[in-house]
């Protein structure tokens, strides 16, 4: 059975993700629609390619839609991929947001441009383009559209918006790292996973410094008291921050990008 | 395969949405259930009226269950609706929710009164007649149910309530629209579509003004700067408001019904 | 077709629940998945268990997997259960989430212990379960892993953790009774059903106090004018305290446990 997963930022408060849903439901009345998230944050790209990139590997192999477009209407393309793995297909805006799941997924292999796709729905609206072409496109491919070419116009993968973020360096002190990204609960994703630790003088189960504010280096919330700060490999396999029933990112006074530095404490 | 769309008020935060599928996935375990919102603000009539009405046509045909239902246990009617156009079921309370929608399609050809039906779960709650009646009416005409008959006691389509809109109208200054509904980003929906333009001296891509505020006549947000005000088609042809990264709802002080001088800048 | 239930309190806003349905379509691509509600407040296992219990007998016997787990990494069991009734199969954390359930569908006759499943994702993170260990197992239940023994260890079902509630009881002024949950409009579920109502001298259609304060013991909502304190039977047959276009929860100033004197009016 085909699949066609579904993240965007249009929350569950309207009906754009319903519509969407019946969109695809029409055109393609076999494939099975699996919602990723709606819950990004309005427009902000950079969350919904880390999260799209981390979910889609235990998501099945299929068609994979993902809208978060703050320049609808603008002159972003709108674009399908296809990935050298296992077939998979990303649709949306090429803004970034497909960026991170095409490198997890071997890199794109082929790519068009869906602006103007025959397969669209008329009349496209200013501001509806997941209605309009995303979900119709993403539809189509997933009712077996044999080929890329049918969905829209070639595009050379070279010329596809990437997406920039930082990287962690280990200092004399530690670990400097950024915050990426937080989830509902103000756990806080940094840029370091597993293979940053070694040399950082960091430790399991040793305590740390993050920007001078004691912390535990530890695996669970339980290892810390309620109110305290811990620095943990999340369900990813990522560096991230979490305060035992707290926020983090209220704690610390996070916003994207900002530098935390992480020291040993001797 | 049967499909039943589902819109309502229930919010997702508790179980009423997930029991409502549980009735129908029982009964009618062969249909498709597509969520068209549950975020109607509760006992919100008007809106749920306007949304369904807008979200149907990108729905497959099949029965549509709503339920936005502020008198539920005192004596508003309960209803399954067929009409006219692809024969399109609607089950719902009858209080308006369902009129938008109906005349969408052609209006309806014939309509039972459901309170009562064999159909329903016994015992029926006072207050939870989404899962009592709604659902099990709904799932069962989708599972083959051949005649409304046999759902509950013939009604006359014309005793069928009625939802009263206020209407857009032209003045010597401009166009006199009012505010229907708001989504979650505080954009504002008016009751004037592209048909009201003419005569009225608004022109795309001119400065209007809105209630005496400055604003653009654009067609994307991204047509003015964040913060400025934006009359645009929305993406169901209908005109709106909006404010770049913004709120209308909240910028122009609106409520329901507000009336709304939308004026051109000579 | 094989049915999998889920309720967690992991929210819509994160990719959470996206990827545990994602492992499950993997694992078990004809399983069709009913999600409950994952609005459990967070970490709040006693909701999640009531709301799990009175949710299931709507639900279709299945496979019904229930996340909210407080104590994630730490020692708690994670388990997979059989019931006596209809075969439904329970499968979460063993921290009483799944106590009032299990009663509900006859008890537990088969038990076994699942944090080292042969069925579970490997490496299991440390914060994740419902995606490394729950889905997984309840997946593979739902695609005919015959015995729950092929899931994990044998547990006698004696050792299984309750879950503790407090119980209405008749005083001489009346009954007493305790704030079980609220939903999310501030309707207040207590631990007293019908049976509770004889020889306290509370009859429908009259005034009670509660705690002090003047209410209606009446059907609906409309019964009481708005702002005013209705005493009611909700829609699973337990007393419940609603406030009509209010919250009872903030009029009455409530916490869990709290006890509630409900007296009738001479």
């Amino acid at each position: 059975m085909a699949v066609v997963t579904f993240l965007s930022d249009y929350g569950l408060d309207d009906d754009f993700v319903g519509v969407c849903h019946g969109v695809i439901a029409q055109i393609a009345p076999q494939a099975r629609i699996l919602d990723v998230t709606h819950g990004i944050e309005r427009h902000d790209v950079r969350s919904g390619a880390l999260v799209l990139a981390r979910a889609l590997p235990y998501m099945p192999a299929g068609v994979h839609l993902a809208v978060v477009d703050p320049e609808v209407g603008a002159e972003r393309r709108a674009v399908a991929l296809r990935c050298a793995d296992e077939e998979r297909l990303l649709v949306g805006p090429d803004n970034g947001l497909l960026a991170l799941a095409a490198t997890r997924f071997g890199g794109v292999v082929e790519a068009v441009e869906i602006a103007r796709s025959p397969l669209r729905l008329e009349p496209v609206s200013a501001s509806f383009h997941g209605r309009d072409v995303f979900a119709p496109v993403a539809a189509h491919l997933a009712a077996g559209t044999a080929l890329l070419a049918e969905a829209g116009e070639p595009l050379d993968p070279a010329e596809l918006v990437q997406l920039v973020l930082p990287r962690a360096r280990r200092s004399e002190r530690g670990l400097v790292a950024h915050a990426l990204h937080a989830d509902r609960y103000g756990n806080v994703v940094l840029d370091a996973g597993h293979d940053d630790l070694a040399g950082s003088g960091l430790r399991l189960g040793r305590a740390v410094t993050v920007n001078g504010r004691r912390a535990l280096f530890g695996t669970t919330f339980a290892d810390v008291p309620a109110g305290e700060l811990l620095l943990y490999e999340d369900g990813y396999r990522v560096l991230a921050l979490a305060v035992n029933r707290g926020s983090a990112l209220a704690q610390l006074h996070l916003r994207a990008d900002d530098e935390i530095l992480i020291a040993p404490v001797p």
